[in-house]
């Protein structure tokens, strides 16, 4: 590396560095532009809202204001920001308040840089400053435009006023960019519909850029259990980490820098860990060289530990998963299950998974897998997922659905999966993919097997009643030329003989008496007429 | 978005945000890590030497230090650093020279970020320092161990001195960290062996963890010619940037503004863009509102403009791209291609292709296919990329290659493709697979086509030979028996009637009048036995 003539070695700024990197967050057409800022704005949105025990109220539209030129307004009810944090909140990347490097809770947004890239799109393309309304219960509704000085990845204040807001409290954002509205699939209405069934908890209105307003009421009142921050667990925790750590740590002793900094170390597991990594447990945090905490990460991930809490983790519910697929789409059959928690590289995790079946679903089409990480849908990137590849390796065909091969089973059907997680592994920023970790793998194809066996129930019950239905349909009409016959022959009347011929097989099928095998692998036994030029005399 | 209780809002580093995200720069896991790391490293030092005029002697080793532990060590010939600027360029992530928002020239590293992000890597997974020693023609030779601080995102110098170097000038660095090391696919060796293919004026020597030594010599002493760096070119510029450069720019009138500030503009261009827009040459860019800027943009998108300079390019050279494949591979036949260079989005691009076929090449293979952007081999990521698609686009069997549906032709054969821009866009920071533009594809599509034709010609003429030799070993054999029977007749020796026979068969294949069809093209129209229990009487 050298000085060039170009110029000399200087800093850049993260906000120059997103600004021409912006396919790294989900800016890199305008299709995506738009549905990546609906979405950062709403992860903010019910984040802000569940931290206040507020029940979201979220409103979403899209304005048309050109041919390839929208505004997005997104409006919540939850407890807004405080006047000074306004600014930062939407106009310096990298400013947030849930980023830790390891531990923590479940939550949507974790890096502080969405909203703020929105709003940096928005300037890029449009040189329009992002438009925010927030007001506290306290205090008044706060109007700020800004734009984010590209340079110094600072908010710069375009206009500050107040208003009278009806508001209560709540957060309001218009962003105003270059961008294309579709109808397609990663839609807009789409995104609205799969984020309403993993927060059924929140109402949604969204009126689309024709003026339809769409209504998404919530499915339940009650709110989910609010995550605590949980401690970092021994397991997951790497060695320039915990160097950081012991630095940090107001600790006197390494034991009890064990036992306070981390997640299930209790007095007994300190002391195991350090005998294992032959450390003193009563010397300073300060005074371990590196060779010791090369020591102390291997005792660390190789000593037995309890498995780490799970009350950073807020699950769905497979209940209210349920009632919330059944309220977005007409179905014949729902089913939902919620895993118990596993681990992965020292971070607890949560699999859910639903299925649903016939009803509206197309027959014809493959089955539709809609993947969820912390409450947010993921859109893009289905075949880079570990979640599509946990669906793939189930053999669905034991489950009563058609597959050909290791393809995505065929429909109608519908296949939900949620990770819930304290950090959920993305294969980028732009949130779209889960990383492949065989333990979300597993995790997720037990749901999915769960599932698939209270769907082969189903669609096995749903089989013999057709199958009983045929029947009677067949045995109806054979009952009504025999009615002809019998009446004929014993004078009695036709209709009375075929009321009571019908009686008689309602009986019958109650009694599973006529419950045979189905027409069609009938027909399969049936010898077959051979091909050929030479006749069968067999078969004559 | 709202503070929470787990802390309040706060700047998040740049480095912190990367240690956590560190799959985005390439850090996914222990084997891409190393390779990751070594690219880094290999890119800067070709970089360096290159904008120094210098020839590059590049030195690559790894060494085990155990079972997951190794040390990668990168030495170069180049300038140097001023002493001043060798803890920034390995210890603040997004510090560098050739970081532009637009225009600019090649170059393969371009964000500064790239070496701090190994560095990062390396004290997070063993707590070590970087080490460095770098050395400029005038001063002496620095060695400096550091670390980064992570949440400043500033070097930590831990020890810093210096010592007497052989060399006159140049770097060297020092990476220790928790890696696994490969031999597949994508490994160190590959890397090398195609960085060498794209950079035949550098010479490398690689020693792998076993000791084994492995030299690359360069193919040619000239040095690639040094790109110069461009304006931006109006089709390329967005509204935000537009507004920036308004803003910061020295020139008093509009026209100047367009005429100093943007590559390809005249005074009759400049003209002919503000009378598009409508706003009078003579304002001054200070005063430009954003309404009028808007308009400028559109009129500098609509305006037909000369296609952007090309000096800031430097492709391989089609002679020279050919002659370093040959060095790699033993081949029957290479060529290769540079066409003209291109535009996307503004920015200037020129695509290289290169064929080779046979000799060492395995047949029962699909062809590899081996990308490079900006010299710089592409390893990972190939079902992503543009030129996977290009090349997948082309169909080979009209080219004398095997291929199924829109499969990877078959082998025996290698095809290389190169994309130098001043931009390259990539899908990722990582730098794996180039973004889908439509001018690209259809650039690389073109340069493989051209390629194709003449592998035909070749693989038509082999296809000629082979069956010549075939006819003249047919001959020879039928010659040998014929001989016997005329020396019986004619009384003549035996040998002698044979030499003469093959004589005739020489002279009728040099005139092409026993070239034919070839044997498997003929026993297809052999009327073929029918299969069935009745035998063809016509047949007997």
């Amino acid at each position: 590396m050298a000085e060039d003539d170009s110029g000399k070695l200087r800093a850049i700024s993260v906000a120059e560095f997103f600004e021409k990197n912006r396919h790294l967050l989900g800016f890199d057409n305008p299709i995506r532009a738009l549905l990546t800022s609906v979405k950062e704005a709403v992860d903010n949105s019910l984040d802000a809202c569940e931290g206040a025990d507020v029940l979201p109220e979220i409103f979403v539209q899209i304005q048309e204001l050109g041919a390839t030129r929208y505004k997005v307004i997104v409006e919540d009810n939850g407890p807004g920001l405080p006047k000074d944090q306004i600014a930062p909140a939407f106009g310096k990347l990298l400013y947030g308040s849930k980023f830790v490097t390891f531990g923590g809770k479940q939550s949507r947004g974790q890096q502080g840089i969405g909203i703020s890239a929105a709003a940096l799109y928005c300037q890029l393309t449009t040189g329009r400053p992002v438009r925010i309304i927030s007001k506290t219960k306290k205090g008044e509704a706060q109007v700020i435009e800004l734009k984010i000085n590209v340079k110094s990845n600072e908010p710069e204040i375009i206009t500050h006023t107040t208003i009278d807001w009806t508001k209560e409290h709540g957060t309001r954002v218009e962003l105003e960019m270059e961008a294309k509205y579709t109808e397609k699939k990663a839609s807009v209405l789409e995104y609205m519909k799969e984020t309403a069934i993993v927060n059924p908890h929140a109402s949604f209105v969204y009126i689309d850029p024709e003026g339809q307003k769409i209504d998404f009421p919530r499915v339940t009142k009650e709110m989910p259990r609010k995550p605590e921050s949980i401690k970092p667990h021994p397991y997951g925790v790497e060695l320039g980490i915990l160097e950081r750590m012991l630095k940090e740590t107001a600790s006197r002793t390494l034991k009890s820098f064990l036992t306070t900094e981390f997640d299930k170390v209790g007095s007994g597991t300190a002391d195991e860990i350090l005998k294992n990594a032959g450390i003193d447990p009563k010397i300073s945090p300060k005074f371990v060289t590196i060779e010791q905490t090369d020591k102390l990460v291997k005792a660390m991930h190789g000593t037995k530990i309890m498995a780490p809490s799970t009350v950073g983790l807020v699950p769905i519910g497979a209940d209210v998963f349920k009632k919330s697929l059944e309220s977005e789409y007409n179905l014949e059959f729902a089913y939902a299950v919620t895993r118990p928690p596993s681990v992965y590289r020292g971070n607890p995790f949560v699999i859910e998974a639903a299925i649903g079946y016939g009803g509206e679903l197309p027959k014809d089409e493959g089955v539709k897998l809609v993947r969820f990480a912390n409450r947010v849908p993921l859109l893009y990137k289905q075949g880079d997922c570990a979640l599509t590849k946990a669906t793939l390796s189930v053999d669905w065909k034991n489950y009563g659905l058609s597959q050909s091969g290791s393809n995505m089973p065929g429909g109608p059907a519908i296949i939900l999966i949620h990770v819930a997680s304290v950090w959920a592994p993305f294969t980028s920023e732009s949130k779209e993919a889960v990383a492949n970790y065989d333990e979300i793998i597993k995790e997720a194809k037990l749901a999915l097997q769960e599932c698939g066996r209270q769907l082969q129930l189903f669609v096995g019950k749903k089989f013999k009643r057709e199958i009983a239905a045929k029947k009677k349909e067949m045995f109806k009409n054979y009952s009504i030329e025999l009615a002809v016959a019998l009446s004929d022959l014993t004078g009695k009347k036709k209709d009375e003989i075929e009321k009571d011929l019908l009686k008689v097989a309602e009986e019958m099928l109650a009694t599973g008496a006529i419950e045979g095998e189905p027409e069609a692998a009938k027909e399969e036994k049936k010898p077959k007429r051979k091909l050929g030029a030479f006749k069968d005399s067999g078969d004559e």
